[in-house]
């Protein structure tokens, strides 16, 4: 392969986004991480928070390049370049909805191929969504994100509305 | 079976709808599309707008009536005469959530049974969801919805708020 | 297991928590049934009137305590001097969140061992959310909750805005 | 539905096949029980056995009708003119299991459609497997299959061969 | 909980058997490990040696007693007192499985609570299958179990049959 | 990737396996398709056949070579040079399998990363045991293999021994 593209909110980055990209680094000339102009859900970066944070935690893999994405993901790609969409697959609900969106993706755009690598099993329970729940009800992300992001969750959470509407730590019933 | 219920919200309608409605009019000798009133969440047609696309769509198969659903699906059933609700299966994750949506509709009303048919794999990976979203990505909806739909989700993203809550491309992490 | 916490939104309380909750108090010496301050989405019970209703339908067990939950429950279970977190199992959409909360949560405590339970078949397929809709499209919810509840739920529901952001009955396509 | 085929070893019938054909049975004219004649694995009751306990099983339901079944299911739906193959579903792995059948017999013969139906809640954990292995231990598996069924399964496991495959009582790890 | 039961095969124990009996013991006062007389198949050592690995590998934690398990597992916590089954959660696959066992030996017997524990993550992709496979191979096993548990394995393999049934390396297409 | 290894049984090769060699020949400069020495169990063919059979159906591909891959597929990888394994998904059943592979390859050696692709939706049912079944019960296989490979099997069915153990049809209950 010679340029990929991995596409993701990172909001924030996780050590299971770091993993991916190590690993997708190793087989690519080119890996392009692109960050998702608009995130699915309840934020808490802007698109320049983010892209900078991915920027300062990969700046140790050379043939990593870090662009915004807007509009269609495989527009991106045939703009790019890019043969190939890199995921990280962790459980088996991220499976159904991946492979949903690659079969899509194949069907608008059949020049690119998305392509699976597993996520290190050390990391395979994490999630964005999880890591700022926990930052909001004041826990402890230190295992989930490297230093730096720790930092900018703890700034962020403290000037946050506290009236969230996902306050509830997590618990479904 | 002699009349069954199809149950939806057609948000748009796609060629899965159709698949499943195509294979269950030959099981039975009616066959009731019933456009739920209220979708669950993030609509691009009003009622009348989705039934009047269903009822397009449908012209050609003989044995189907569509019609408006307010209300429990149940109780529905049980007014039309409905021995049976039909649903078209996918993958693991409508399973998890049909099964769990058939056993409580069953403790509602013993008399009405869930069939379930599996949809083509030409469109095991298609859902409305994934068909809003590209749409309002401007991206090209043709190969999973009929071309009269593609002109109508045109032009009512054209005219949405730009503002839309959901404008990420479908990218989770 | 001398101590455990069960923590839950209740909103409502079911049969299916109430199964958990039976199962769970002859293997610890105390059980603590925390009912979380905020419930992920969409509630039709406070807190208070969450709490009193756990307090009523499990008075009959003489080694539940109820008590409210706040904040990181994992800070709460160490608090309370809790080995354990119990959680009940019902299908493999349940297994995975519970999974992945499980290995977070051991991540910021590793003193707390969260322990899983299989829910009785009978309630396998009951869920809080589907409930709530059911009883806002008037359906009988006396399957699946005490009848306290019923009396309350439709008390609530009879009060609610009719604008509710969910009353399509639960049909997903 | 005029004429449908419920496909099955039935080594032994379970309370969940008996809940199956119920169901199909109010769904079509005509339900034909089609006794596989050579089931997959490790069996205990020969052909003209099961299609015996069937029989007997379902002498009160008046549209079934008893088959043995030999060659290729959708050459055999052909042959008696049935427009739908039932299948029950239980669980998850039967799920995708089935999905992967139906989506093969379809591509056999499209004219045969796989209709599936849900297992009542009581019955889901059932499977003949287990229920054979129960048996094998001495295990009581009345709780299963009806009391004719249990008094040929006793009888049949005092005769067998003591160095069985699969004495382990079924734990895996 | 008082006394608890981990069944097993242990053919051969691995980390993520001792990950969980770790676990367990921390939440009763005696756990019984019990090793099942057959396991279900291609094993490699006899029930004596996999009770002497067990015990090796166990003999630091203070509560834990090993026996061997014939027979029905629901008689055997009954004849032993126990009031739960420990088992280990690792994947999707695992639970479909568990949650059919513990419901089927619920209605053998109500008074024993089937309990499940989540393996470390860093042993979530464990079986004993794969490592006989990987030790038939001549690969290293050393990542996966106890150093002693290696000599046995390597010398067993060395002393087995070389028409061994599964020398495919475990390629499933 | 420069080189990377696709491993199979290939018994028989399918338009599946054919769709997955195509892909991932356009992300390497050299593809190695390994046929597995011993496949799993109930093969059809000698490893000579599946080999000549792998050669005939990926002729076209240019960057593609057929080899025999004997021993541990991480040694293997190792040997020839491969940074990757290639793998197709299809279903949810063959990821947990896949994924439990792929870490316990990773750890095995984490020089060689896997890399999954997804097959095609119209051959996402394809697995090479119905095929076996199919041929068995004398149904057609053509929409499921090259016309070449339904000679091959057609002539292979004919002269197997009639008490296959498998005869079965595939039904399981």
């Amino acid at each position: 392969m010679k340029i990929a593209v991995y596409p993701g909110s990172f909001d924030p980055l996780t050590y299971g986004h770091l993993d991916v990209v190590e690993r997708a680094s190793k087989l690519v000339d080119e890996l392009i991480v692109a960050v998702a102009k608009n995130p699915m859900k309840d934020p808490i970066f802007t698109l320049e928070e983010r892209m900078e944070m991915v920027r300062e935690a990969m700046a140790h893999i050379k043939n990593v390049r870090v662009d915004k994405l807007e509009g269609l993901l495989v527009e991106y790609a045939k703009k790019t370049g890019a043969e190939a969409i890199i995921r990280g697959l962790r459980a088996v609900s991220d499976f159904e909805y991946e492979f949903q969106m690659a079969l899509t993706n194949r069907k608008l755009n059949d020049q690119v191929e998305t392509v699976f690598l597993v996520t290190s099993e050390n990391y395979s329970y994490l999630s964005s969504t999880m890591i700022r729940e926990i930052a909001r009800l004041k826990g402890d992300i230190s295992p989930f994100v490297p230093d730096e992001i720790v930092r900018r969750v703890k700034e962020k959470v403290r000037n946050e509305d506290r009236n969230s509407p996902y306050p509830g730590g997590g618990i479904r019933d």
